[in-house]
């Protein structure tokens, strides 16, 4: 048995509005900082899996993430796994 | 001027409890996953930044997480900057 870690990104879907990016773009130019734009906001997650191997564990992730983390109606999610050693 | 984009993760500093992410933790067992552990739960933003050159967007990037995006007594922030071609 290994440990994996997982690192999630869960954003919201890129047809739909993002009111608090929206509102953290326009707080840029109050800020100083007009260069910045288009400021989407989302989730980031990691955790740890115990498994057999790596195509386990990212079964494992991609069930907790369906089942639990992301809404996807409104977000989609992606993420990346690697061995703990 | 060239346009890049930014991937940025806030996420709760080690020292301190994520009580989101003990929640979130408890609830991968009743959902049938009690192999995920270590849940901690940040924030993923993405954003544009117009700049000359990699190291100015990179300089005002920092610049934003510093002064809106995150809060440094409870957060910390990794950040990668790729040129959008």
């Amino acid at each position: 048995m290994s440990t994996f870690k997982a690192h999630i990104n869960i954003m919201p879907l890129e047809a739909l509005l993002d009111p608090q990016g929206k509102a953290v773009t326009g707080s840029m130019t109050n800020i100083g900082l007009p260069e910045i734009s288009h400021v989407r906001i989302g989730k980031h997650i990691t955790l740890s899996i115990d498994a057999n191997d790596k195509k386990t564990a990212e079964g494992k992730v991609e069930e907790a993430c369906k089942k639990l983390l992301c809404n996807e109606i409104m977000e989609y999610f992606t993420f990346d796994v690697e061995e703990v050693k």
